[in-house]
């Protein structure tokens, strides 16, 4: 069988290419690095320290004895070319990651909104359209967000992707199946609501097979085959951009540094390992809708925790202190979060627990790698508009000046 | 009041610009001409003789004494430039119709599906990023359309927008108010699904005050400002793709070619003079939403027939026959569409009829320019997908070679 991995250079696409490969898939990784360029940007890298695509291919090749291809292609950009592409190889699936990833990123300036916006969508919609072009039956599955289901009442099981609602109607009430209502919290989550459009429209006029993956916060660094060897190593992201909260506490408790709270962390976020997102990965490849079938969402995550609990899970192994910070998104400062993901469960995936692999993030990456780290970069310096910014510069500004001091010492 | 009508130079954004100019607003046109560009592309013109934009705009001036202001720009591509605009003019209201209106155009080849997307998803997101960049409080008004309501359930009076809906929760039923579910039949109609959740984020986050106006189709040609001189005469388009059903049953009428409905014909439309356009834009201008509230959302239609209703008028009115031909549209055959209109009636909109309108059409415009049309062209030649792009091909080889013969003839 396969695949083409779509910013399979990137957190999640590398190690899925890693583990489609050892599992006996024909992987090519289509990348144009941006997001390494993007790096350069802030100013930051990777905790740990990965290799170019070509030296992680060439390791990869030394030690299983397997070839992954590598495109450099911008997706969005080079149409023609990704079509030749699947006439060349084609694949039986394609796994796409290639998107801006980041939140904070997303809301950093006017520039970071429209890049956010022209890179997603285009990219999104010349895949399916590419695919269509193609002629051949190939199916997509997609990486989209937690961060999709706006309307998290309070009471509601976030169900998989559709919410059954009732409709007053002239003719009395109509029971509907719906897109789960989206009302996302940022630039970058917008995108993925747009994306479920596009993947609505192609599976219905193309009859394009698409499953759509609404992944929580992915933590954890290495998986079975990243730590094999050093030069297949796993991205860590640390800063207030593209650090995701749990890799910000871990990073700040490794240097002592205190875990910095937005508001009063109430928010409750969905997480999962990176180990089980790439047998997610793998399950979804395995189970793909048949043609003709609606776009099949599950929802790719295996707890949730308000991010105040996560602190204490950290402080309490590290003996870290806890500040709370003003918020620099607009959000509301507490929210419930219950998902079902009884899809994943039904195919047999056993999760990796917090409460079970965090300490060893603590001590094989954070804490070993801690030299590696610029700690000026872990704020977030993203403000979601002008209120929460002036709000920050109000509130912390004498804050801020004390922890980069300490820091300085 | 300053304004600036983007997309200014196309069929509702020029009588848009004469009636505001005509009313005391000062307009400045925002416009790049691609319609126009696009008439090369397609080998066909407005069967009316539209003028140059500038010998439109000296026109205007002769005839009114107003100023109209003039910026080719590409909204979507050309940031600093709209950012540097919007603080030269600081207009109070900004009317956004700059985008690939057509679905068929949407629909042509994937060159076409992808230029749509880019083009109208980056063009709405930077004129809002610019809004919100120029630190100005500006009233937006953007045309959307009827054909965002996808889930057109029989018996539901289609809404304004927002639809009320229950939700079972482990609390009990819940009510909620939520954007009309999406379902959209075209390309161009899913960009403007995925303008609505930019409007939604930018409302939200940064307390943009937004109109969205889902517009019927618009029919009709003349105003009372385009109607004074024939050099201010506004685009009448006939083609397969540009050419809306209504006028080009009118076009196929004029020069007594049957009138090519598309299947049973049972499809329903919702419709509103271009007369009526004008008028409801000005009203939406003056009755803008407030700083902090959700984006307002108005049905902008005045009637509502089945397309072979339409055909039946037009033959009684012109002797014309009727052929029914495969439609190239992904779309069931029949619908039902009963469309709330009552926030424009409230504010005192007093619709133009078909019944009373059409005639003029087929005099005034279609009979009156019927020589400069070119008739192939007339036909809906781009496919909604391969099946029914092969569905056409099997059923009217024979027909639409007949029809071309007697034409030649
Ligand atoms: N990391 C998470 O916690 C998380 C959570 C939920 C969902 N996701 C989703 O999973 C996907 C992957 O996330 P990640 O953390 O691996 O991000 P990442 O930024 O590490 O990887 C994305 C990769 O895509 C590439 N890319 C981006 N745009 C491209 C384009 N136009 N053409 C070609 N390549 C392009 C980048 O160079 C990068 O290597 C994203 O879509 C993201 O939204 C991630
Ligand atoms: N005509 C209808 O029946 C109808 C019905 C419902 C909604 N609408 C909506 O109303 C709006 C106007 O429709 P129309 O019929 O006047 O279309 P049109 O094509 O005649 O006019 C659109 C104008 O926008 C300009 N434009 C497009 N993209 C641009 C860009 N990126 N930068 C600058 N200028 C750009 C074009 O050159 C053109 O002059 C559209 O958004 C359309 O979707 C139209």
């Amino acid at each position: 069988m396969r695949v083409l991995v779509l910013g399979g250079d990137g957190f999640c696409g590398w190690p899925t290419a890693l583990h489609l490969s050892a599992r006996g898939w024909d992987v090519t990784v289509v990348d144009n690095l941006s997001r390494r360029n993007i790096d350069n940007e802030l100013e930051v890298s990777s905790l740990t320290p990965i290799r170019p695509i070509g030296e992680r291919i060439a390791a990869w090749k030394e030690i299983s004895g397997r070839e992954i291809g590598f495109q450099n292609l911008t997706l969005g950009k080079e149409f023609d070319r990704f079509v030749a592409l699947l006439k060349d190889e084609k694949p039986d699936a394609i796994v796409h990651f290639a998107e801006q990833r980041a939140a904070p990123y997303s809301m950093k300036s006017a520039r970071h909104k429209l890049y956010t916006v022209d890179n997603n969508l285009n990219a999104t919609n010349h895949v399916l359209a590419a695919m269509v072009e193609s002629g051949l039956d190939i199916h997509l599955a997609h990486l989209g967000t937690m961060g999709v289901y706006g309307y998290a009442t309070a009471g509601l099981t976030i169900p998989e992707g559709y919410l059954t609602v009732t409709v007053e109607t002239d003719r009395g009430p109509v029971e509907q199946e719906i897109l789960f209502p989206p009302n996302p919290a940022s630039i970058y989550h917008m995108t993925k609501t747009q994306d479920a459009l596009l993947f609505q429209f192609y599976a219905k006029n193309d009859g394009v097979r698409i499953t759509d993956l609404h992944q929580g916060i992915v933590w954890g660094t290495q998986t079975e085959e990243t730590r094999q060897d050093e030069r297949l190593i796993n991205r860590f992201d640390y800063d207030g951009d593209y650090g995701t909260v749990l890799n910000r506490f871990l990073m700040q408790a490794a240097v002592d540094h205190p875990l910095t709270v937005h508001g009063s962390g109430g928010q409750t976020r969905a997480f999962i390992h990176i180990q089980d997102t790439v047998r997610c990965i793998e399950l979804a490849l395995k189970n793909a809708p048949k043609q003709g079938e609606r776009v099949k969402i599950l929802n790719q995550m295996t707890e949730s925790h308000r991010v105040r609990d996560l602190a204490r899970m950290i402080a309490e192994m590290t003996g870290a202190e806890i500040a709370n910070v003003p918020n620099p998104r607009q959000e509301a400062d507490e929210n419930e979060l219950v998902v079902a993901n009884d899809q994943f469960r039904d195919l047999g995936l056993k999760p990796i627990t917090l409460a079970q692999g965090l300490l060893d993030e603590v001590t094989d990456v954070a804490r070993r790698y801690a030299d590696r780290a610029d700690l000026s970069k872990v704020p977030c310096v993203s403000h979601w508009n002008a209120a929460r910014e002036q709000a920050a510069r109000d509130q912390t500004g004498a804050r801020v000046t004390r922890l980069e001091t300490r820091q300085a010492s």
